[in-house]
């Protein structure tokens, strides 16, 4: 038994050998560990259905926590469909390393790691099976310099198979999971799904968002539930997890990630937006005064 | 070498065994093939994106070829998100088996499964890893009484991973993917990949179908670009592949899903349910006057 370099405390889960392991294993989990010790707290975003706008949650998180004034990373561990360098404006940029670690990008001082930074071209696809994309996702938590953050902000591709099933091993000291549905009842019955594995997987829920709840003409101002509405509020009062807010759709948002721009960063004065702002604000006392149930 | 119980042509590949083929792992393939020697047609409706109404899609095409007079089978393989139960109107419904075989259910004729179909519970989630989840799609092509079919219609999940390698890999005359996408810049980079993944696998690319494209205010009837347009229409033309058509947002259309109704085969003169009609009839002209490019 040793201290761990990073915390110094030796109850860190980095400075003791389990029993089962070996000498080359113990070495890459004690990485892993002494890395993530120094993240103050982790969240994931997930989502039991795609398409529901979770990494535009995701983005709006990361950077909303950074401009309370946080160190936060955000890392994209979507293999297949990596969204995430599109929507904060870093397309076609590609980290370098200093040998041993992947320096993140940066934007606005939010450190930032995709799998489609390594792409050679957009239209390139990462035609793998499961056991290399654990691999990759390890890789991202352990070897990118992170460096001391106070928040990092996980975005997993939708489902419950290998990516978020990694990030909730890997990540053993995980805060908790953030869930975005959409108000249909097909996303909810899948976002079901995602609480179910949170609970197996003994990661505490944070709560639900609502994403594209209703959308408001912009030449009427009449309000169209285009998906439905309530469909995110009554499946987590059912599954008694914490409800965090709904985002109505709005075409300034979807525009702004296409451009790369992130929504709460600027001077929208939507009810998408403001919306965003709120949920931000709920996570922040979530984090700031204990874990949710 | 032997003839194929099925098709008995000696040129089928169930009737030769390959030189690195096991016994067990021939037998094996044999009832594959031979299962799938009896399907005329097959084609996969594949997404770089989830979310894209990918799902709906499918469920249109398959029933809409059925409308036209086909015997059509409708397999969902999305293994952590299978959505076709509810949408198709079979949510708690449990195929029968006859000790070797699963009896897909049926509706109008049209012979349809999913994994949904096995979870206990709605809430229930399939934590699986890639290898269980290419085991899983193996049994629903290989140990599933299709019978003779004109087409079979696979539902894959999004992305570029094992469900849809397992599925191009599996099916070895696959006729060819088709490819939906929202107008979206976000969705349209995705999509691109999965085209690639076709390129790759020798998929051929049946054509793209841009879904969500505008929403028409029930009200004022102004048209809203809600998630931009046009992207999926582009992309075909960059990417040198048919474009099948767009398909506007309709809340009808949410509505009819959630409650397991099939548009296509419901009286709504909505333009969506038009474009979708002429998609299917596209295809249908497709595979009856021969391949795609």
């Amino acid at each position: 038994m040793s201290t761990c370099d990073t915390c110094n405390k030796n109850s860190c889960p980095a400075t003791s050998r389990q029993a089962d392991e070996s000498d080359a294993d113990y070495k890459e989990r004690q990485k892993l560990e002494s890395r993530l010790c120094r993240v103050q707290r982790k969240i994931v975003v997930l989502s039991g259905k795609g398409g529901v706008g979770k990494s535009t949650v995701a983005i709006n998180i990361a950077a909303g926590l950074m401009m309370a004034g946080l160190k936060v990373g955000l890392l994209d561990v979507d293999i297949h469909g990596p969204s995430i360098p599109t929507m904060i404006g870093l397309e076609g940029r590609t980290p370098e390393g200093n040998g041993e670690e992947l320096i993140p990008l940066e934007v606005h001082g939010l450190k930032v790691m995709s799998p489609g930074f390594f792409l050679r071209s957009q239209d390139d696809a990462i035609i793998w099976r499961g056991p290399m994309k654990a691999n990759a996702i390890r890789q991202f938590l352990q070897d990118v310099a992170w460096g001391e953050l106070d928040y990092l902000v996980v975005d997993s591709p939708p489902g419950t198979g290998d990516e978020p099933l990694s990030v909730c091993q890997l990540i053993k000291k995980l805060d908790g999971a953030v869930i975005v549905t959409t108000p249909q009842k097909v996303a909810a019955v899948d976002v079901r799904k995602s609480i179910t594995f949170c609970r197996q997987l003994k990661v505490p829920v944070l709560g639900v968002i609502e994403n594209m709840s209703g959308f408001a003409c912009p030449k009427c101002g009449e309000i169209t539930s285009i998906l439905g509405s309530g469909g995110g509020r009554r499946m987590a009062a059912e599954m008694g997890v914490p409800f965090l807010g709904a985002i109505p759709i709005d075409p300034a948002i979807a525009l702004a990630c296409d451009r790369g721009q992130v929504p709460v960063q600027m001077s929208i004065c939507s009810p998408a937006v403001e919306n965003m702002r709120t949920i931000v604000k709920r996570l922040w006392d979530i984090g700031v005064k204990g874990k949710a149930a």
